[in-house]
């Protein structure tokens, strides 16, 4: 079975947009994944297909209407869809390696794409919606966002990677940052490739990318640590 | 003066990508912002134009040539070239609001985007690239994230929000998660916008909405408070 996203948006067009293109272009292709843009805008009743208003108690921005919302979220997603249905926003929990791989084990997902000053809140509670961060900045809307999220799923599908090994060791998938990496040539602007790594001692390798990568992640992540790790 | 991106690629067709509609796409034909792609494999030397190379020390995948990359930044941003150079990279420091800001101050950007397995680790320190993280999570390659990265800074250049208003009270502007909102209709599936918001005191909105974005936060992220305010 694969995995199949519906995208409810007010720009269809970003569709499936760099997801287009590599590694998630082939997956696309093969039918591993589809992703399927539906634009709310359809769901309006009134003659100005009006999708949101003045938000209630006066401030800048216009709110998505919870009733437009409702009904694009249950035409896509009917009773018995077990399909987790995502908001993307600043306002929710932060995107993890772990939350990636547990998505690319279900069935797909229905992504809600904020735009304008936000969502009515109503709509989230009725419709059960999880608010999902990418991270802590603020974006034009919830399409760049989704489209990072899709991209880190559609990465870890069963059959995407071509080596099924290259990821496994990876930043996030370990708990901590990767190592640095070399490659020819073996000087590069009077800079040598680590001796150790041309030594062919694969234990000491082994060794010298576990200190590099304690090291670094304490130097900039040491939020990734347990205490016992974090000081050198 | 506008705001001027160089990118360092080997995919150059993934961009403008999204940023091509919208809020961003308007600042783009207005000449607020310029997006430059260039692609890495136009700098590499051999009949192959080879761009990676196995790994020193053995691993999966493929890193990046460090000779390869420094002749397409040296291209791209020659001596005097203020823009700050970043890498769009897992083991970076993590991209925040504040860092959003400083950049859309300033001239532009030159911004490598990663591949394969890693770049190698001598001309990150040869070029002093800025290995900069969108989130705790692993893509494709370095250009989703950098199309993320000039979304959230042509959001926010001078003159490319249409309500200036808009966006200076958003989450991580001021530290906190944002307050939830509510728009027409009234009365949805049976579901009141909050008395408070309809009753035209706008002391007690402000408090009402104060007190709602404290209260988020808390539960959702405590990592952005201060011990003073993380208890209830």
């Amino acid at each position: 079975m694969s995995f199949r996203a519906s995208i409810l948006t007010l720009y269809p067009d970003m569709f499936p947009g760099h997801l287009g293109q590599s590694l998630a272009g082939r997956a696309l292709e093969r039918g591993d994944a589809a992703i399927e843009p539906v634009n709310i805008r359809d769901f309006a009743t009134d003659r100005h297909r009006s999708v949101d208003d003045t938000p209630a108690g006066g401030g800048a921005g216009m709110v998505l209407r919870p009733d437009v919302l409702a009904s694009a979220i249950d035409a896509v997603s009917p009773e018995g869809d077990t399909r987790p249905r995502l908001l993307m926003s600043p306002r929710g929990r932060p995107l993890t390696q772990a939350r990636v791989r547990a998505l690319a084990e279900g069935p797909g997902a229905v992504i809600v794409c904020g735009r304008f000053e936000g969502v009515d809140q109503r709509v989230i509670e009725a419709r059960n919606l999880e608010e999902i961060s990418i991270g802590d900045y603020v974006l034009s809307g919830g399409e760049p966002a989704a489209l990072i999220l899709l991209d880190a799923v559609i990465r870890v599908l069963p059959g995407v990677m071509g080596n099924a090994a290259s990821g496994t060791h990876e930043s996030f998938e370990t708990g901590m940052l990767e190592h640095p990496h070399y490659t020819r040539p073996q000087l590069f602007e009077g800079r040598e490739i680590p001796a150790v790594l041309t030594s062919g001692n694969h234990r000491a390798i082994d060794e010298w990318r576990a200190a590099e990568s304690l090291q670094l992640t304490r130097a900039r992540r040491p939020d990734l640590l347990g205490p016992e790790d974090r000081d050198g």
